[in-house]
């Protein structure tokens, strides 16, 4: 990055399926201001998540979509170069929606200041300590509110908010099985995470395999994928089971298609089950909750996350690219600038 | 019917799709003894339920199966012929699962006693004051949650649960929407009723009509169907709306395929949607608090019903029928008997 300039990537197309490269247009523009009362603050880590998928289009959505034109949205942590806030100095750390480029002009009151703990990289505060940390807890404990003793499963168990939401299982003494795309990730599952069983997704018969490490049946699963995991999920639910849908990144590259529900629907009704859509932006206000809930847990070992930090502003199309491929391992991020 | 003998629908066989006279056969038999501790009950009422389809296919499901051989399963009202049970007399009404067939040899563990008020006719207690009234109760109060003001769109409209279901959420304060099968039972819905609208589902484009009477989105789904209806009313639901699974008739006939789940799933994720299926049973111990409620309603005319009584056991598989064709108006009953 460059001083002088502000590099930003924006939206110039709705994509279609995952042709993304066709509809994102990097330029390079003058360095904004601090607005009245707001700050200018130089991001440093880009968070890439599935949703942006998301904001690309123009379905009817949980926010509004990026306009055509507009800066590609993304949350980031910064740090504050100008300031013309009361309470905020150039060389405060903040987190906020700064969006995929070098520099954003925000006013103060859309920045969440970061006080980091002594002994934990500033990237944790993409990870467990922020919106996936809280996705991660408030889906599980507060939408699917599992017992101690019943099988959780998660999909997408080695990403981001799925290693986390297994984990957390765990700590709640729940039998865990969790599913990825590849003989590595389910063995960091099983043997680093401590998942009661892990299934490669890509090997063969789904339902046979969910039976197998399932004896008991399932009681809880988060989504995080849709389609033919969720289908096979249903085949084996117990009574009162419940299903949080976090994600359905297996549809996001055809959404203007509406995503088609499980079959095996008629569990839904036999079986008693609840099928629950979840954003985590509506528990914004007991984010400090979660925290230091993870917090704790993160101290102690309890709960354990990996991040894949990818350098460079310019490849954050590529890097939003592998959560689609699956190859990464962890949080996605992209780093912006260096740490101060 | 005869004094001397018993005639008894049992299952020989597990019926594709709609042709379950394939699959039941009228046999007479001797009338059974009254067990020890036990009753022999004439049944009076024998009620048809979409669920018998269910019960007569082999899925798992919210209870066994009919076996083959069995008698075919079914909710009577009946009157006590002889009684080898402390406190129950010759002449008592009762409630019971009583089955396809003249008398029912059953213990008086098994039976709810009817008191009937002076006003009401005895086929009530197959309708609002029975398991219908319960499930419309329990699934628009306990499951559907609607607030005033809200908009609730109902299934099966003018079937039994979903007369019922519209009405309460009109006493609620809510609006209220239904669907059905003919302009008689929609006008049926609107005059008589007071729902605030009604759309016959063979009328073309289910979208458009939910949008025309559904101006403010959707808020609360009861669905008694499934299928078509469920897609059309997902892709307009509001933020935290509800869908109660009460019934997807129109699967019924192809259970072994699952029943596929709605097309615009995605909805379930942006509008952050709940799906859960309801079925009254495991609100059995509840039952008086519905009818106590539903009591009054009935005294001050604020619910309204229909039955729609055919005569003779004899002709119960066709009557089942009639509820997949839609050929009915009302809790769709069976007379066996005569009341005493």
């Amino acid at each position: 990055m460059s001083d002088q300039a502000n590099r930003v990537w924006r939206l110039t197309a709705r994509p279609e399926s995952d042709r993304i490269d066709d509809a994102l247009e990097l330029e390079t523009e003058a360095v904004p201001s601090a607005p009245e009362g707001g700050l200018l603050v130089r991001n440093i880590y880009l968070s890439i998540d599935p949703t942006h998928r998301i904001w690309m289009s123009e379905i009817d959505q949980y926010m509004d979509p990026v306009e055509i034109g507009e800066p590609m949205r993304g949350g980031t942590i910064g740090v504050v170069n100008r300031s013309n806030a009361e309470g905020f100095s150039p060389g405060d750390i903040v987190a906020c929606q700064g969006g995929w480029q070098d520099y954003v002009a925000i006013s103060a009151k859309m920045v969440r200041r970061i006080d980091r703990a002594s002994n934990l990289p500033l990237s944790a505060y993409m990870g467990p300590l922020g919106n996936i940390g809280a996705t991660a807890y408030f889906g599980l404990f507060e939408i699917a509110r599992p017992r101690p003793g019943e099988t959780v499963v998660v999909s997408a168990a080695a990403g981001a908010v799925g290693s986390l939401v297994g984990q957390m299982a765990k700590i709640m003494g729940c039998r865990v099985v969790g599913t990825a795309g590849s003989p590595e990730k389910c063995a960091w599952l099983v043997d680093d995470l401590g998942f009661d069983a892990a299934i490669n997704y890509k090997d063969g018969d789904l339902i046979k395999a969910l039976r197998e490490t399932c004896p008991g049946g399932i009681d809880v699963y988060f989504d995080n994928v849709g389609g033919a995991m969720l289908n096979a999920v249903l085949t084996l639910i117990n009574l009162n089971a419940r299903i949080v849908v976090c994600g359905l990144i297996s549809t996001y590259n055809d959404l203007e298609q509406g995503g088609d529900g499980p079959a095996m629907f008629r569990n839904v009704l036999m079986k008693r089950a609840t099928i629950q859509g979840f954003i985590v932006s509506d528990f914004l206000r007991r984010y400090p909750e979660a925290f230091a809930a993870i917090g704790q847990w993160l101290e102690t070992r309890l709960l354990q996350y990996r991040v894949d930090i990818r350098q460079g502003l310019e490849n954050a199309p590529d890097v939003l690219k592998l959560l689609f491929t699956g190859d990464h391992s962890g949080k996605l991020i992209v780093q912006v600038s260096e740490e101060p």
